[in-house]
């Protein structure tokens, strides 16, 4: 017998979705094209696909959603997405927190001069027409014009440029736009349609990619979505695990398919494209690849592929010119990608003299130190609490995420992105709620939240009550518990510890460094002065503290534009020496030590 | 409302198919997979696809069946598949003339002698394990190993390596057996697994391809099919026609289809075939590469490519390791393809001082003259007769086709195809008929059939009748008409015309030749003193004419096993001389002339 059909409606979408009795309601929602967030990969841990059912029957909940919602909010209908399964037809809302849409995205960066050496040039190209006296093929015809007339001899044409070539060069009166890449020829076009360059930074959360000029070198125009992989699980290790069962394929199509329509928004002719380049981390790099990442998962964690890399954009299911060329570039170690070679490109951190530490925040956090021209590489997994994850009233940086927190005269004043009412912390706002809480010495070294201003013991602990249920969004109360608390320590101590043993090993001290260069989204949003109150920036003048916005991508951008950038990038991984934490006997120790906050 | 399903089963083969009614017969043939005649392009011209309907209903003959068939096959059930559709359920006996199957295929050519040094070179590698001391990506250690312990630097690896090469590693202990072609990794393949080449002959009637073992040299294997493009024609010009009109994907898609089913049966493992050379004429060249043939289609018939090519295997949708490249020996002309420069290869007629002429004939014929060191070629339209097209009784080399003829005391003896009862006529047994004619004196110098033995007067002329009804596998007479004999005059003409040119051009006669080179399928069939008897051939001793086979095919090996040889071919390809007959003033009446029998 055939599962009785159910219909769902998501609400506020308005989304209607047809499913079998029985189907997970995360997968109908995926399947209807419903944002929820989730980070654990659909095992009701992470809790971020929280739904209310508002009207209909699911399954009953197990154990898992007991723990994780708390009869109370079962009661008024919260369910985990992830686990409970559709039984009739339903009404479902998705609050504010657990949609995907409207995410702040970061893709503005710095924008670095650089002489115009990209790696496809173009060319115009008249050429005579076949007659019974000269026959020559017009493959032979065109590279023959090619070498003589613009001193460009190529050995080969892209099989995409012969499938194309004869009847334009006949629609045009034998005259063309041409692209040549070293000695291959890419793309042919119409004689006024001119090329175009694409840089892309995959980055776990977010997808930035920015339309270039490459004849004049501009970023014409630039967007991002958020990573269509989120839905595999926010952070890099639950998505090699999704991989590693077999969804390695299925994580690559969702990824190129969120690229191809990003690609489309920004250019309305997306063949004009006739060179990409792609940054990423190394895990991001070899999903959009289709590589197999299970060596990335298990110790020692090797990459499949370091050096740069060129394929064709076909091959990757890009619909850019089909002869176009995507290069990548190189990674240096599991968990220091491409992207983190990209920012030591943009910042300029390889060609300096001065003392200088980058860091790239994330769920995993590199830091790269340069010291007497040397770079020394390492990267501590520091979790996504920075991303508003695994925070009990955490999100992203959507519309109504609190991401300013201060404690003035004990009243907590808050503020909120689009300055909507508030409906929980994104990272910088639990940054700077810690930060208050150090400030106003409310926290212990250790941590422990004392009593104080807006300090209250809650169910669940003493928590920091941030926004009472009168003033939010939905209606709760939003507060950091001490268990957040607890997140940053352990995000803290694990990029600390990095930064630490990089100085160390240097003989220096953070008193030392010329300059801190801090990259990536939360690392362009976060109040320096919060991140020195709980300790994790040292304590230096304000002027040694550069906010360098998605540096990854503007790195990207130079590598489109810049043969000379490219061999830069392959000379600075080659460069920095990869320090592998994990082989370091007293990392332990020196974490648990940095977890402690500044205070007495 | 929708069309009422019929089932329809073809005999002898007893395949059966579903169709909707109204389906065009020859449609729901092809789908099923039975094979059936056809070189018009499905317009009821040829003639070739006719069937009987043993039960059931058709559509009712319109007035392009009712002329081709008369009233009496249509009485007996005979139909143009390509025309009738269908009714309601059927039987259908598709007699032996109309079926594709069994054809015997040339697959067989000389086996030239030659250094090894192929473009794909194999390595047996044994790599050390990453290790915390040891964080090389598994592509850098891969390829510093080939390096240093195999003097073979890599500058890149193809994607579908990279794919594959990180869990093959790990479970094979870090050994492997890898596929280099210039500075590429093409293929990986467990230790045990050796890799294989393959060359293929794309003809315009047959395909062949060979199983080559690349270490060694020698061929393992050799099978041939019919294109699958002549549904849409026999000839090249119907089927640049057809891709004209937008058929030119589905031309492709049916050649790589045959293709994969081919090299399928040929060796059960593809993926271990590392690299591949294809020949074909021109025509055939652009098809089988997705090529716009417009321009092949109308003056001056120039190329889209000329020079020689290597594709990606995947880029054409061949079924061999994802990596591999197929190399496509060079073009000369419209009408002088890789199969010529192929068969100049292998028959060394670029290698000598003598004087000679080679000729490869099909329904275009290409000529090439070998004369002090210098090579000039061209090509004439001589038409599918010689192929057993456009003869009234004519058919391919299938069992049952008359192969062999003579008139022996003023009775015909005939020798078929697997001494089957004769069916029809191909290609040597109209050559051989109409030689014994002109030996017998029974055609006049311009054609025309005279009074004697086996010569009658039937309702369309006088024929020459070689068996009859009683003694044919049809009970139906098989007879040579006045009309079939005007197209090896065509055919002779086209040839001689063009051999004169070239000859005259270098001051040489026939009588001036040291060998007469000839190729291809019929080529190596034909009786040579049937082809001097009407003059095709030029009255040389026995010993200067050599049969070489499946010269093309010879080629393509030799280019699959060798580097040097593909260098020579490219140098074979620039050295000739394309004499574009076209240009020619004279050229109309030296055909004429030409077309005349050496009789009196």
């Amino acid at each position: 017998m055939d599962a009785k059909r159910c219909r769902v409606e998501f609400e506020p979408s308005g989304i209607r979705a047809e499913c079998a009795a029985g189907d997970l309601l995360a997968e109908v929602a995926r399947c209807a094209g419903v944002g929820l967030a989730g980070s654990c990969g659909g095992v009701g841990v992470c809790g971020q696909c929280r739904v209310r059912i508002a009207a209909g029957v699911v399954s009953p909940p197990g154990d898992t959603e007991c723990e994780r919602l708390g009869a109370g909010q079962l009661a008024q209908g919260y369910r985990l997405a992830c686990l409970a399964r559709v039984l009739g037809d339903l009404t479902v809302d998705v609050p504010p927190e657990s949609r995907l849409a409207a995410h702040r995205l970061q893709i503005e960066g710095i924008e670095v001069p650089v002489h115009l050496d990209p790696a496809v040039v173009e060319r115009l190209v008249e050429l005579p027409p076949p007659s019974l006296a000269d026959l020559r093929s017009d493959q032979a015809r065109l590279a023959d014009h090619l070498a003589r007339e613009h001193g460009l001899p190529v050995a080969a044409a892209d099989l995409a440029v012969l499938r194309e070539l004869s009847p334009l060069l006949r629609q045009h009166g034998w005259r063309a736009r041409v692209a040549v890449r070293g000695s291959e020829i890419v793309a042919v076009h119409p004689p006024d349609r001119t090329g175009l360059g694409l840089a892309v930074d995959v980055g776990t959360t977010k997808v930035a990619a920015y339309l270039v000029d490459l004849e004049s070198g501009p970023t014409l125009a630039g967007d991002g979505i958020m990573n269509p992989q989120i839905a595999w699980g926010e952070d890099v290790m639950s998505r090699i695990a999704c991989a590693m069962r077999g969804q390695g394929k299925a994580l690559q199509a969702a990824l190129i398919d969120g690229l191809n329509g990003l690609i489309a928004g920004l250019c309305p002719e997306p063949d004009r494209i006739v060179e990409a380049v792609m940054v990423g981390n190394t895990a991001m790099h070899h999903l959009a690849l289709g590589l197999p990442v299970r060596q990335l998962g298990l110790a020692p964690y090797v990459p499949a592929v370091s050096g740069a890399l060129d394929v064709k954009a076909r091959d990757l299911g890009l619909r850019i010119a089909p002869g176009a060329s995507v290069h990548l570039l190189p990674n240096v170690a599991g968990f220091v990608g491409a992207d983190h070679v990209a920012m030591v490109l943009a910042s300029g951190i390889d060609d300096t003299e001065r003392t200088v530490i980058g860091l790239d925040i994330g769920t995993n956090t590199e830091v790269v130190l340069a010291h007497r021209g040397r770079l020394t590489s390492c990267s501590t997994a520091s979790g996504p609490a920075f991303e508003g994850a695994h925070i009990r009233h955490g999100m992203r940086a959507l519309s109504g995420a609190i991401e300013r927190v201060r404690l003035v005269d004990g009243q907590v004043e808050v503020g909120t992105v689009d300055g909507a009412p508030p409906v929980g912390l994104c990272g910088s706002g639990v940054l700077d709620a810690v930060g208050e809480l150090c400030r106003a010495g409310l926290v212990a070294r250790r941590g422990r939240l004392r009593p104080g201003p807006a300090v209250r013991v809650a169910d669940g602990g003493p928590e920091f009550l941030l926004v009472s249920g009168a003033a939010s969004a939905h209606g709760r109360d939003i507060a950091l518990s001490q268990q957040d608390i607890g997140q940053i320590q352990l995000a803290k101590g694990a990029i600390l510890a990095g930064m630490e043993l990089l100085l160390e090993r240097a003989g220096l001290a953070a008193a030392d460094l010329d300059e801190v260069v801090i990259g990536g989204a939360f690392g362009t949003r976060l109040r320096v002065s919060s991140a020195v109150a709980i300790g994790l920036l040292p304590p230096l003048p304000e002027e040694r503290f550069r906010q360098v916005g998605n540096a990854a991508g503007a790195g990207a951008r130079l590598a489109l534009v810049s043969r000379v950038q490219r061999a830069r990038a392959e000379e600075v991984a080659r460069r920095i020496q990869y320090v592998e934490l994990l082989t370091q006997p007293d990392f332990g120790s020196r974490f648990a030590r940095q977890m402690y906050f500044p205070v007495c």
